[in-house]
């Protein structure tokens, strides 16, 4: 046998991949979660305050736990995710226990990356109570953090184990934030669905059932996108539509003057004004998808100070080290293409016309 | 189309598993290895001191830095995860960039669940440079940091993109640790193959080719255990022979008096104890083992002072809640069992023996 030394030293590890990373969304009021182990809940005081009342009678657990979380985005750090890994460990919890996100988008990201880490991984679920979290957040698998660089810079990708997307829960939601939400159906109907962007412009979503649907066909097409693009190699870059713009809009105005959502709305009318200009998009077109933001009340505007300043602002997020800037745009209503074939000159074009609101 | 309203409001996530987690473990001196993007080496001073003029004239990035963190087991922790990420931001690392871990296990650990969670994961590959993390810890994906609960408690199962062992930095190695990396190889041989045992029992671990054989031997075993569960929800447990022991021996000594393979290796007696009373192993089997380990002046003996303690410590770690300890014990040379069916007299009956060395 010591005959085989001097044979070239190389071991091919090969993985198999067995993991059933799949889970079920569930649209409609919340009857009864079981859970045989123990849970965490991880919540803000504001939602508890609101909705734990009528979480609890319809959570089992073996035993029950609950943390919170102060409210808000710049509580979404290293820190407090090791203030629930203490909490976590304090309480025993195993490899078996599960978390339950119960909030909107912070605590979805927070949570699910906490989960992601203990003990190298445990199960979570999510109870969004959000708009915006119940048609984004809920789908994709996303989990993260803020630090001082930037936002979600630390995290995973960890699929829940279920969600549960309960409309009831909307009814306590700010109206401003609840129209933000509808930005990200509208965003979801432009890139993938014509159908049910035609559907959008003539039903409005002011009763719960047709809330539910407009949840329903989002999170479908996310989630038809997600499955084909789990970690963001290629076609989930679809899911930015407005966000490139977005994203400078949010850091210009320091996250306080618009919701994410409001300031996708705009993101999608300068997308849009882009797309024109390549003939991808027709006026008719970008006007339907404008009068359908301005109906529910979304910013379409945002003032321009120097476009040049902003454009390139485009360069600064974390994540990139790529010189060209890939664009996300519709193609007509209902597909989209990704191209860095945009001239810097066509982009300014663009920004200029938003020197004036 | 609202007619399809009222319909079950559940959506099924099927995500598919493309993802190519295998790689490649090289045992030979290295040649050159090339990173075509930004790279991170992450280690320590004293690897740095002795080794890095070996490695930086053979690795090639597009752009390279060094990180080191603090020598010990003490800092595999949270703060240090932290450190790095800080310095891979600051250098402006992407999520095509790549982390080097240039040290023994703790650096493996540490720099594989940074790598795991910058940017929602991005690759790694691993230099060990002690024999333990060589044959252990290069194989099997498990990274991981203590925190104030125990060890590895905090982590995720990421795999390197490839793992590059040099038998170079062994030269360097203090005897002693040397010494208790052959524990692992003995635990391999012992559990999964007779006929390496076999060869491990006429074949001195005293030159470059047989340990090369000796590593490559004991990494092939433990790479098709890892291809079959990687998460650790069966067979893996099989390699923990003598851990189980060894824990309570590491934690009464508070990890000074004995190094990982040292209390490895007294934790395969014990458990060999245990394997005779149940009929498992001949007294001759258990005989070679310990003749073995003693060839290679590993400690076979531990003084329990309260083997009932010693017995109610099995149930302390964090990362079970079950009532029975499993039990890993070989069945012959080259097989085993993993049992909850002990009694915790025949246990303490073991423990009795060893309260006198």
């Amino acid at each position: 046998m010591y005959k085989k030394v001097g044979e070239r030293m190389k071991i091919h590890i090969n993985l198999k991949k067995t993991e059933d990373k799949s889970y079920d969304i569930l649209i409609d009021s919340i009857k009864q979660i079981n859970i045989p182990t123990k849970a965490l809940i991880v919540t803000n005081p504001k939602v508890a305050g609101l909705h734990l009342n009528y979480l609890l009678p319809k959570l089992q657990a073996k035993e029950l736990y609950i943390a919170t979380l102060p409210d808000g985005e710049e509580y979404k750090t290293l820190k407090y995710v090791e203030f629930l890994l203490d909490r976590m460990f304090e309480h025993r919890l195993d490899r078996k226990s599960v978390l339950v996100a119960f909030g909107g988008g912070v605590i979805g990201d927070i949570t699910g990356f906490t989960a992601s880490i203990y003990q190298r991984g445990i199960e979570f679920i999510q109870i969004p109570t959000t708009l915006l979290s119940q048609v984004d957040a809920s789908v994709g698998g996303k989990t993260g953090i803020n630090n001082r660089f930037g936002k979600n810079l630390v995290g995973a990708f960890w699929q829940p184990k279920a969600v549960y997307i309960d409309p009831f829960f909307l009814s306590t939601l700010p109206k401003r934030e609840f129209l933000a939400g509808i930005a990200e159906i509208i965003k979801m109907a432009v890139m993938f669905d014509r159908e049910f962007f035609e559907w959008l412009e003539t039903h409005r979503l002011d009763d719960t059932e047709k809330i539910k649907y407009a949840i329903k066909r989002s999170v479908e097409l996310k989630a038809k996108v997600v499955a084909q693009d789990e970690k963001e190699k290629g076609l989930r870059a679809s899911l930015n539509y407005g966000h490139t713009f977005a994203h400078v809009i949010e850091n210009e105005t320091e996250y306080k003057k618009f919701l994410h959502g409001e300031a996708v709305a705009i993101g999608m009318v300068m997308a849009n004004r882009l797309a024109q200009k390549k003939g991808l998009l027709t006026p008719q077109e970008a006007n339907r998808v404008l009068k359908l933001l301005k109906e529910y009340g979304l910013p379409t505007c945002y003032e321009v100070k120097d476009p040049v300043k902003f454009y390139e602002q485009f360069f600064l997020d974390k994540k990139t080290q790529e010189s060209k800037i890939k664009f996300v745009l519709p193609k007509g209503i209902g597909d989209f293409v990704i191209t860095a074939d945009i001239k810097k000159d066509e982009v300014i074009e663009v920004l200029e016309e938003f020197k004036r609101c």
